[in-house]
């Protein structure tokens, strides 16, 4: 059977030629006799394999030099509770509040000291990024706390708040390396990979080094100290070996097909055909406001939950999946990551037309 | 190329038909037009691999209803932390130390409370497993907490102790289903899966519900709360998709070979063709006593560091990988995991009795 358009969320569609890769090398790794799956992360082949995909990522965002780069394991979920672990010093955050996802992480961070919601898009029903400009921040908090996109709501900074010296720590989970990055804006960066770089279970991190250099407040386990694993290059305990291959195999495919700049325009391109469409259509309503936009996850409704649901029932005879709603959310989404095909996303409007043409 | 023999002691040799099913699906899993890596765990069809995979360890093992099985990430290592965080009640565990992994424990746990080490095999350079008729439990303690195959030293508890009500939590990483395992005398048991089960990044544990049901002495961030993710079936956050995927077809597998009464037989036999041979040479020493070895990692030395050297070197033209100890001790190991072949471990001992018969 042939694959098919996947318009998941997370963990979302991949290359095809990396899938191919991975296949083709299954049971003999370049001529190994091994699998990457059953590699000693101690061996000479193994380490050749996260240090090109270290050394492929920071080529293609351009990471400076003073700061790690870290393969962790826990999602952005661990995240919420290691960033303040680590690097709430002094015991109080700002934090902008964009929903679900930034609503998590105050409740982990608030078990170890303060937590300042700066702005929030909570009273519009985060339909609206914050205006990033009007925000005051403490210049005596430990750092300042985003999600630079939603995936639930479908919304997307466009501009980053401008910090001072305080540290700007981003969850980049939907929209890491679908746009270039320029990370001197941040202390730390972080993403789960299962978006647009590879499969669930990989969390790549990208700190600065004297926001590394901070004392925790306590002594922390080994698994949560992020120091530990940049002092042993991601390798403190055995990291999840196969998914930072098949990472490495997306960086490598991001860098033939031009890069991250390249990447943003076939990303914006996708995303205005559906967004025109939503734009001009009195059938289908897009939920975020235009300025707030995501590339990545374009959130819409029909009419009614009932069309929603037959929207989604016919959906099926095109093979396309995952079109339903955040359950916290209900309503229609369609994520369009970096693998997603541009004739997937005209297939899809070609079929919202068909249906607000029978339903108008 | 061909398959070689991968002696590592983790991540370590996987069945090759495990491997070829991984290669063929990869593209597709199942006519579902998506590689199971790409599937959003949230579908009908992941829901169908995760539940399955549950329900064939369970079988695999007879694990008693009053248990939950949850996928986890972070490895043992996250476990160290965990544990403590989660069923450190009163304050003070008992700990039988068997070398690295425990001294670990150790020291995450000594951050929570009191680790009273009951027993400890240190002053013999860990070459023996305490005797755990002799130990005195404190009855008071909130656990009593073992690692029961030692990787590094390459020993194993030939019994358990008996903890009365003290719930016995077991690090069972390097044996697990290598063996039957009788889940009723442990209050919890985890595994990291990169040596008997699939790939690096997926932990296994299996919890009583009554220690579950444990409060917390103080709030826990939510990753690190083990009843959020068991209230949630390993969904509390996206789980290692492809990873559980792998353990899956490995419990498919265990279980068309015979089950872990047949398996046992099969690592005795393997390891049984080692011992014998290194109980009878003139030239390589085992290094851990008779009593306490381990069937997953035999580890031996030959008369000096100069000829392990040589003897590594010579293993390469027999394309024989990862036979060295493990950095902290020197010396030589071979891991006989579920997925070596007994035709391995017979080509080994080949080319030690060459080995010897060359250098004695």
């Amino acid at each position: 059977m042939s694959r098919i358009y996947n318009f998941s969320a997370g963990p979302a569609m991949l290359p095809e030629e990396v899938l191919k890769t991975a296949a083709a090398e299954m049971l003999d790794y370049h001529d190994s006799g091994m699998s990457v799956m059953e590699m000693s992360h101690r061996s000479r082949v193994y380490q050749g394999i996260i240090d090109e995909a270290e050394a492929d990522l920071r080529k293609l965002i351009g990471i400076p030099e003073n700061y790690k780069v870290l393969f962790m394991q826990g999602g952005a979920t661990l995240g919420f509770a290691m960033i303040p672990m680590n690097f709430m010093v002094k015991g109080k955050i700002d934090l902008i509040n964009t929903g679900v996802w930034t609503k998590k992480a105050i409740k982990d961070a608030k078990i170890f000291g303060e937590v300042n919601v700066v702005a929030s898009g909570e009273e519009n029903g985060f339909k609206k990024i914050p205006d990033v400009k009007s925000i005051k921040f403490d210049p005596e908090a430990d750092y300042v706390y985003m999600c630079d996109n939603n995936t639930i709501y479908g919304s997307k900074f466009k501009e980053y708040p401008e910090t001072g010296n305080v540290p700007l720590i981003c969850d980049m989970s939907s929209c890491f390396l679908s746009e270039p990055i320029d990370v001197k804006k941040f202390g730390m960066i972080y993403a789960g990979a299962q978006k647009n770089v590879g499969p669930a279970g990989v969390t790549i991190c990208i700190i600065r080094d004297d926001l590394l250099a901070r004392t925790p407040r306590q002594p922390l386990p080994a698994y949560l100290d992020y120091r530990l694993h940049a002092e042993n290059g991601s390798m403190y305990n055995t990291p999840p070996t196969y998914g930072i291959y098949i990472c490495g195999l997306v960086f490598k495919w991001l860098l033939k097909e031009g890069g991250l700049a390249a990447r943003k325009a076939n990303n914006e391109k996708k995303a205005k055909i559906l967004y025109d469409y939503l734009d001009s259509s009195k059938f289908f309503k897009p939920y975020v406001d235009k300025d707030s936009r995501s590339l990545m996850n374009v959130t819409f409704r029909t009419p009614s939950d009932e069309l929603d649901a037959e929207f989604l029932e016919g959906a099926k005879k095109y093979r396309f999946t995952n079109l339903k709603g955040h359950r916290s959310t209900g309503g229609l989404r369609a994520s369009l990551y970096n693998a997603m095909p541009i004739a997937g996303v005209e297939a899809l409007v070609k079929y919202m037309k068909e249906f607000e043409e029978a339903h108008k």
